[in-house]
């Protein structure tokens, strides 16, 4: 028996999610234990896991909006959106633990729970959103959206942004450029277009994006393809985050709808009140979403996932489909317990308010530091993008020294964008005054001491 | 703007994961309650989500092999093999809160839960299955898979079985027929062989089968798309349950291996214990695994399972995978307390011992009942195969009416097989030989009351 292995070259493209990855260069000065444990992971888990930081670090304790490691640190988290309503949150510990108790099963049998968190969840939606189907990952759901979408529409291309990330299926990786060609992934039904140029002028880029994703279209159309629908991120996480000016993407969902393609919202990122104005990200842009998909923040930590559209698009269809442990009676508590953790704690109203407060901080910070060319964001997400003051090139070297600056100093971030060039600051939603505060005095001290006048 | 909207007509084969679907007849006499929940899954999941039965049931509350409904029935559970350490596990429960009550982050940190987790997982492996990716559903893992063979290989088939189901993403319900064909899928890389014939009369199926898979090896070489992978559910489970003779899958994967493919080993339905004779079901076939997938039973409940693999399948690639929640420290806990309970509880033994009396006893009642075909499985995974006495022909009407009969009777099971036309057997691994009686005893009095003489 002889295997043919062929190394391959996976990952040859550089995928932003990589840029803040620990490169195992012996000479970082990593502890005895953190270098016990990578040395287990290699071992154990293999060579595709990447951990974070020059020096990766332990994570043993959280609560609220702060991690300890294992050595004792205590660290300010302005990363982390899925312990959106806080680590080791004691309403959704607690709901996961009392519905366990009692039963978790699957939905071949009924259970009120599913019913009366997809009532409540489907309720902070416009009309005509009226259906869930629950999985567990985004990756999921938005398949699950693609399938639903090339049925409704019996054709099979999908148009995404260019540095796209929608998740880790086969079909959803091709989704997902950023990531990088890969052999084991089949593209073909897949068009692109390009995400807003940053840093803005402020001008509305809505027009040429519309006129773009028509040309795709066309593409699609006469390739025999067919285009069945535009899968987006309204924040434009992965393509460097693009929120302003609110409004922009109208015309090119109406491109969309005019040739008879759906509208995939992936609020994964920017959903359950991340960005400060609404729960959704794709309703600040005032546009009608033909399916939504939710994951990361939606169980606090629980595999819960979700993907929502109008009813129409499966009408008369014998669709059927059944995920084991997608609408579970204990991922619908978790589920439940986020949801209503958001409401009665007005978590959007407060991913508003200390949004503002970072926001302008942040600004303030740009104004004084010639490194930083442009600050992005709404809400409670934010990107800092750096390039050299002399001349003027992307700098993801300056990114790269503030974020393992940041965490030197008790605070998590990482980076975003094509680049690797920005900072991604996306804390819990229950950040308050206090953390934003030390995030941005820890932030300014980080600035004047790493990088050069 | 107008939706190009096509029904189509999404299942259209008979999926044997429908035969006991709820088919919405008024006449069948729902409690108010139940035709209320029935109405509001309608509404907000619309017609995807099937629930099992001709009256279904509202299940609240579980213990052990047991469930009880809404109306305070009680159900002894021989059909759910994810609360495979019993419902509501104690150890299962605390765990994943005191973990959750610490911490619950992702895998870009370092934590000590899942390098204990792989570790204890893969050292119940045969040497060389050395590498652990956790994902959070049997779909995922078998994507991963999917992908992994096909980097390694550069090569994109896969082959299965006719009857073949691997979960719901767009690439694994390709490698799904039993689901039907879609419009949504392209599986023009899939090919499929026959699982062995049943009733079996003993001869060995595997030359047969070795020379199928020959042949279905040199179609995708000779088209040009390569054949990377036989990806297979040794139980054949949702083929109609085929466990013997152990040992017959030998030529089968010598036959991929000489052909440079991998032999991915689906361990979804049979692994952790489910057959008797060992943890992992390819195993008793003798056969070496390229690559593992697990999934179900492996959190009780909690969304996790995993790709297991090779590390020569990936060494020198640039690979690198991410999944939000898969192997974070809660899904970890939740593993670790099923994989420690059926060490401590010796629940693989009690598959066996009890296995043997649930297969004796089926073969017991077969020899009572003239409509039993065949009564095949191993361990605490039974299939019970209908067929008309006079004619001989396939009888799903009977086991609709079993099923239906042993429901009504306290006994939960469901159908399984390409004709719908055999009962599913599968109880949590906890049951003991009271449970195994009282279905015993149960089946018999369906079997006598139910069917025509």
């Amino acid at each position: 028996m002889t295997q043919q292995i062929h190394p391959g070259n996976v990952r040859s493209a550089v995928s932003p999610l990589d840029t803040n990855a620990f490169g195992a260069d012996p000479a970082v000065g990593l502890s005895a234990r953190a270098a016990d444990l990578l040395d287990r992971r290699r071992t154990a888990l293999g060579p595709g896991y990447r951990a974070f930081y020059q020096r990766p670090i332990e994570v043993v304790r959280g609560e609220g909006a702060y991690l300890w490691s294992g050595d004792g640190e205590r660290y300010l988290d302005m990363y982390n959106n899925v312990a959106s309503v806080g680590h080791a949150n004691p309403r959704v510990i607690a709901a996961v633990a009392e519905q366990w108790s009692l039963i978790n099963t699957h939905t071949r049998y009924l259970h009120e729970g599913i019913l009366k968190y997809a009532e409540d969840l489907l309720a902070t939606f416009p009309d005509g959103l009226d259906h869930a189907v629950f999985t567990c990952t985004g990756s999921e759901a938005n398949d699950l959206a693609i399938r639903l979408a090339r049925e409704a529409t019996r054709r099979r291309g999908v148009i995404v942004t260019r540095y796209a990330y929608h998740g880790g299926t086969i079909a959803v990786d091709a989704c997902s450029p950023s990531t990088g060609e890969q052999f084991s992934v089949d593209s073909s039904w897949v068009r692109t277009i390009d995400a807003p140029a940053t840093p803005s002028d402020g001008a509305d880029p809505g027009p040429a994006m519309a006129q773009q994703i028509r040309e795709k279209i066309g593409e699609l159309e006469s390739s025999g393809i067919g285009f069945a629908a535009f899968l987006l991120d309204s924040s434009f996480s992965s393509d460097g985050l693009v929120t302003a000016p609110a409004g922009f993407l109208a015309p090119v969902i109406d491109a969309v709808h005019q040739a008879g393609g759906l509208f995939i919202a992936d609020e994964v990122q920017p959903g359950f009140g991340r960005l400060g104005d609404s729960l959704w990200g794709h309703t600040r842009h005032g546009v009608t979403a033909d399916l939504v998909t939710l994951g990361k923040p939606m169980g606090n930590g629980f595999p819960v996932a979700a993907t929502l559209f109008r009813p129409e698009l499966v009408a008369d269809t014998g669709v059927a489909y059944f995920n084991t442990f997608g609408g579970n009676p204990v991922a619908m508590a978790a589920a439940q317990a986020v949801l209503d953790e958001i409401r009665d704690r007005r978590l959007v109203d407060n991913s508003h308010q200390q949004g503002l407060a970072l926001q302008a901080g942040l600004k303030g910070l740009a104004t004084g530091c010639p490194w930083i060319a442009e600050v992005r964001g709404a809400g409670l997400f934010a990107a800092v993008e750096f390039a050299d003051p002399v001349t003027g090139e992307s700098a993801p070297e300056a990114a790269s020294a503030i974020v393992n600056g940041l965490k030197d100093r008790g605070v998590l971030v990482s980076t975003v964008g094509p680049r690797g060039d920005a900072l991604k600051i996306r804390p819990p939603l229950v950040v308050g005054e206090p953390e934003v505060s030390l995030f941005l005095e820890t932030l300014e001290t980080a600035l004047a001491e790493e990088l050069p006048i």
